[in-house]
């Protein structure tokens, strides 16, 4: 361990400087916004939960948790997504109240990276989660407004890829027979190293007829035509059933006229090993990596002692930043400066246009070194200074 | 250590359910808009910081900070404070753009709680630094920002308190000769410990006089008027320039129109050992702490390699809440419930009403158990249910 400079932060961390910061606050209470006009209510969480519950019930890779001991003895974790602890809010509190139960959340979640390479450590997540409804009804909602929450915060040029846990499984169940066979298989998947996966896949002890259909898996995606390709490679209800589901919803979202931005992508399998149905991932023009995702997760209520079957979805504020094309402009900052003599005008003249909603900065010229640098960036300068009493335009 | 339970949390640690997060974000609104229109751009910095960097800086007790290790065996903390998190951005980066610099920030603080005894572990923020003026106008523009800020936030019967680190340093120099000493009875003012305080100062080796100026120093607080006596209590010129720091910013808040809501009050020191000057605490009506505190800081921004002088305030929002009155009403949801037949009807109606800016919930009957219990509480409630095409308001 090296002496550390003072400016330096840890692996992962950074500073939101103040133009970011205004972009963000305008596309998060966009967000908000139509989330709350869904009916959709917001909470928060703490920071810090217990390892044993929401730390175990979260999904996220063990080396990817922060953790820490309490006085106690016992390990509790940075939060490293929303979905957990929401779930042990509502089975502790609100599920009481009403059911289903729609809620919403913008937060900082921690996810520890073993070295600097890009990647955030803590980061922002925007999302909801409907919980207690089984309908497909709930999952078009859903997806539905994750749609227009995109549009409200600035994006048009996005899409909505659609897969299916129960097919997936399903098919792998019926090819390789066992549960460590298919975890092998999906983790290409989640890793979406097809290469890997192909490789794999001509590696295993298996008929040329069911590495075929392991093969042509893969190149399930894109219009609702590939769902009755997918048809093909699987038999039983199980399987049929899930593309059922991707049938319907699929329509339900024409009923909201946002099928538009929604293709199928059936080798979708997700990170969170907490989903149980329908998933999906968002890509945003521009932006390498998912800006979001979601799905069905039925069985997690469970653990925290109250079964119910929800849905939702979680969006990545820095990486829908990153796919805003432009960022906000800073408001425009008036200055009114002043010297000692002339300092109540200067005061009363910057309380009034406040007043009038102007964004005014006040400030003594004895506390400015370079004035003409000071007030570069201001949209005007008034100066109070000297024994006239007339406030002279800069 | 015991098993925990699924809805337990850690000690400190609190859930913020729908209705008090709207009241909040309201109050916080309000804050930032104000903060804003006097020129103060927000910024954020990460939750985990270097305890060599701004763990140390930041002042708070060792044993109140949540550490943890990184993979290369740093110490990281949670940021128990946002100043010396700023303090590090200003220096790194922002002060080379603009001196003086106005920054705000609204963010969550961490301080480790031994029990659970109803104080919090992670708390909200909100506040304003002024970095590199020197100028006591600097000063009194954050104690009036502070005043305007309460105001906007819904709050009307609060005080703020003054007093001044160098008269306290320089009243307990010229009696108590050492550091040490000064240091011991500077401890029983900031636990508000004023028996023990006096306990302590009677056990002193000091001459009746000097005891009498320590004792008589404790009821210096009130109106403008103490500061005349204060002055009686000091010898030189160190302490009657705190004085007369003091008078010349209670004039300066006059200007403002916002002495009303200031008092002196000496005897306050602050538990943030980096104050140099003028320090203030704000104490609302009905809350048993300090809603917030701030004051002048010279040393802090030298620790990150850029000597600036600076002042600010922070506030706890969670403390601000519980001084407002009352919380606000939740958005009223109106209920649009469809069954399956006229499904699109519902959907047209919600999204008509959704873009005239109503908040609309739409839920698909069959995913409701309870009806009556489901709309208790909405504003409206809309059924579109069986064959017919008219809607019917319930």
């Amino acid at each position: 361990m090296s002496k550390l400079l003072m400016f330096e932060k840890p692996v992962g961390m950074r500073d939101t400087l103040p133009h970011i910061y205004e972009t963000k606050r305008k596309l998060k209470e966009a967000a908000e916004q139509e989330m709350g006009s869904w009916g959709y209510r917001f909470i928060e969480t703490p920071a810090l939960e217990y390892y044993e519950t929401v730390g175990d019930a979260s999904a996220i890779l063990d080396r990817q948790l922060f953790k820490l001991l309490d006085q106690e003895g016992n390990t509790l974790v940075l939060r490293p997504d929303m979905t957990a602890p929401i779930a042990r809010v509502a089975a502790a509190k609100l599920l009481k109240e009403r059911v289903p139960l729609r809620l919403a959340y913008s937060a900082s979640v921690y996810r520890a990276q073993q070295r600097e390479g890009g990647r955030a450590a803590e980061f922002e997540q925007i999302g909801v989660e409907m919980i207690g409804d089984n309908t497909i009804s709930a999952d078009a909602e859903v997806i539905a407004l994750l749609v227009s929450v995109m549009k409200k915060s600035g994006l048009e040029k996005f899409q909505i890829s659609l897969g299916h846990i129960r097919f997936t499984d399903e098919l792998f169940r019926q090819i390789l027979g066992t549960e460590e066979r298919s975890e092998q298989l999906r983790r290409f998947l989640y890793e979406k190293n097809y290469v890997g996966y192909r490789e794999h896949v001509k590696s295993l002890p298996l008929s040329s007829i069911d590495k075929q259909r392991l093969l042509q898996f893969l190149a399930l995606s894109g219009g609702i035509g590939c769902l009755d390709e997918a048809v093909k490679l699987i038999e039983g209800s199980a399987g049929s059933e899930a593309l059922d589901e991707l049938k319907t919803v699929y329509e339900r979202l024409k009923e909201y006229n946002v099928d538009q931005y929604v293709t199928f992508d059936l080798p979708l399998v997700s990170h969170m090993s907490y989903y149980t149905g329908l998933v999906f991932e968002v890509y945003a023009e521009g932006v390498g990596a998912p800006v979001g995702n979601g799905g069905r997760y039925d069985d997690l209520l469970e653990k925290f002692g109250h079964p119910a079957g929800a849905t939702g979805f979680g969006l990545r504020v820095d990486f829908l930043l990153e796919a805003l094309e432009k960022l906000e402009d800073e408001a425009g900052i008036h200055c009114v400066l002043f010297s000692n003599e002339r300092r109540v005008e200067a005061i009363q003249e910057a309380q009034k246009r406040r007043e009038a909603g102007e964004c005014v900065l006040l400030q003594d010229v004895a506390g400015v070194k370079d004035v003409d640098k000071f007030t570069e960036s201001c949209k005007s300068v008034t100066f109070f200074v000297g024994k006239s009493s007339n406030g002279g335009e800069g």
